[in-house]
């Protein structure tokens, strides 16, 4: 099966370089006493967890309790949730998941929210491993750096929440443009959840996990010894974002495929619009296509205007490779992806996590 | 069932504002001889089709072959397809559809793709209801309506398309927040298209369907002799890219219900960010929650600042509306409805066509 029999807009995925992606992450880390827990809110199939975890990867997280019931169901055990789980209906879900999962781990930033999952797990006799959720600079969750004893003294008096380590996630550093900065920023950022987690382990807590990084700034985070995993994602298939990231060396491999369903003199139409590629970090870029760029046109149509006249025709029915700006919400917008190896069709992967709900 | 029992981040209808704005939306076309097609691009759930159609729609529109799908497996028979279909998967889907549901219509724009729907319907033995699609000034897809004569005496020698009609969208006025500029823009738009359909008649094609029109235009549309049938779609829920457009006399009957799972002196973290709203036409808006602003804070995380010293405080495990900027895409990331009326919840409305291959 050739790309020309795949319905479009679909997700490609070129194996080559996914695979030469997941390589040269773990291959960043070697020798370093580290651990890589990706984080599968961008990848969301449980084929690539597993792929991961073959690579060498310690465990995954994920962002939402409905993507921890999905991977655990399909096999995958040593699971962090990066997000605090608030509400009945979620503690609801989770005593169910634990039940069979009790190696599931979860964040905490606040003192009333550990609370009402200490009773609730209390209720059905069960316990959890959790992280205290540090502010590290982000300003999203998180407990500031100087308050994190004070809530770790507190929870660690909640029977059924067991305090095994601290995770601090930079996520305001991932995209800085100068890698200069980025990497200073990122140990400022590191010396922050480094200080917590000696402040902790001082006052009698073990730090079994310090968790923390992404792909643009995992490697500085293993600089520093108190660090003992990081939580890359993007690595996998990047995106145009990423690309224009100095000093992150991984390659673009997945691209939404199109293809042109109408053409007039200047410009042509194709099948991918707002529903295909996500804009929240900008428009996508044409895959080897010089002298046309691409922007939305509505939900299901995408605009290509030739910039340069010299830039060869397009006709009705082409296929073109289109690469995101930001993979996560892009990935998010489709079912399944296409893989493919020098232009030979494999099976599908199913997105199983995609539309869950939080 | 009460609203504290909701999973979040959940897309919720407030089915009593948009059963009014149904009632609206027909009875501005009341004693006018022009039937609603409502475009299910917006709802993408047979429920909503089938309230429509109830409600007096003469039929519905849907983007992409994959709603048909659904849409006729709902027992939807009178459906037009607004988008071109190109592509070899695209036609052996086509075939398979029409097999049991011929009434389903289609647009062309181009004589080369006319000639490979023939071909392929030749070889099924099938005929299709096709409509001109024409640019009345939006350029993105359609003939100019100096050529649509031309290509209309070239697709009616192939025998397996029937002419009955012509579309063109003016999707660029949708949003022109000047009310007399918006009227008088469409107004223009709808002379060309009025225009090609007189030159069709006159050559003795029958133009059984002049379709056209979206929220932000439809009245306007409906004032051109020529035209027979509007095509809105978002008045049935409305956003906040509507509700500033001068004129357009719907409410807002869906909003995000979020969590706050995250609270610090200042700001609140929600459980709704990119992948729970879209931004394409900006950010959301909270609902009933003077003095704070909504932005998102990464694909899962929403944050929401207080810009007013003197407004409420948000704690933990708070339940907020947030109102979208776009419908579409935003129902898009759902995978369900959650009806409520007063405040009591009814079963969910499932997302079908969410996610469907083009």
């Amino acid at each position: 099966m050739r790309l020309e029999f795949v319905d479009t807009p679909a997700l490609l995925v070129d194996l080559d370089v996914f695979e030469q992606n997941i390589k040269a992450c773990f291959a960043a880390l070697e020798g370093k006493n580290v651990a890589i827990r990706p984080h599968l809110k961008t990848g969301k199939s449980s084929i690539i967890a597993h792929r991961l975890l073959e690579a060498g990867a310690v465990g995954i997280c994920v962002a939402k309790l409905g993507e921890a019931e999905v991977m655990a169901a399909a096999g995958i055990e040593d699971i962090l949730i990066t997000t605090e789980l608030i509400g009945a209906p979620k503690l609801e879900r989770l005593v169910k998941l634990l039940r069979d999962h009790p190696s599931i781990k979860l964040v905490v930033d606040n003192l009333e929210a550990a609370m009402a999952l200490n009773a609730k797990l209390e209720g059905a006799g069960l316990q959890v491993d959790i992280l205290l959720d540090v502010n590290v600079g982000q300003n999203r969750c998180g407990v500031m750096p100087e308050n994190a004893l004070e809530l770790a003294l507190e929870v660690s008096k909640l029977e059924h929440l067991k305090l095994i380590g601290v995770q601090g996630y930079e996520g305001h550093l991932q995209h800085d443009r100068s890698f200069e900065n980025r990497r200073n920023s990122c140990l400022a950022a590191m010396e922050k959840l480094g200080k917590v987690a000696f402040e902790l382990e001082n006052s009698g807590f073990e730090m079994r996990i310090v968790t923390t990084g992404g792909t643009g700034t995992y490697p500085f985070c293993s600089e520093h010894p108190r660090v003992t995993e990081v939580q890359p994602g993007s690595f996998v298939f990047m995106d145009s974002d990423y690309l224009a990231t100095p000093g992150v060396p991984f390659q673009s491999a997945l691209t939404v495929l199109s293809t042109v369903i109408s053409v007039s003199e200047s410009r042509a139409i194709v099948d991918a619009g707002f529903k295909s590629l996500s804009t929240d970090s900008g428009f996508a870029t044409p895959k080897n296509l010089a002298g046309w760029t691409y922007s939305p046109a509505g939900d299901e149509h995408g605009l290509l205007e030739k910039t340069d006249p010299e830039a060869v025709d397009l006709k009705i029915g082409d296929l073109l490779e289109l690469i995101p700006s930001h993979i996560d919400t892009t990935v998010n917008l489709h079912d399944w992806y296409q893989p493919q190896r020098k232009g030979m069709l494999e099976p599908v992967w199913k997105i199983e996590t995609r539309g869950k709900i939080q």
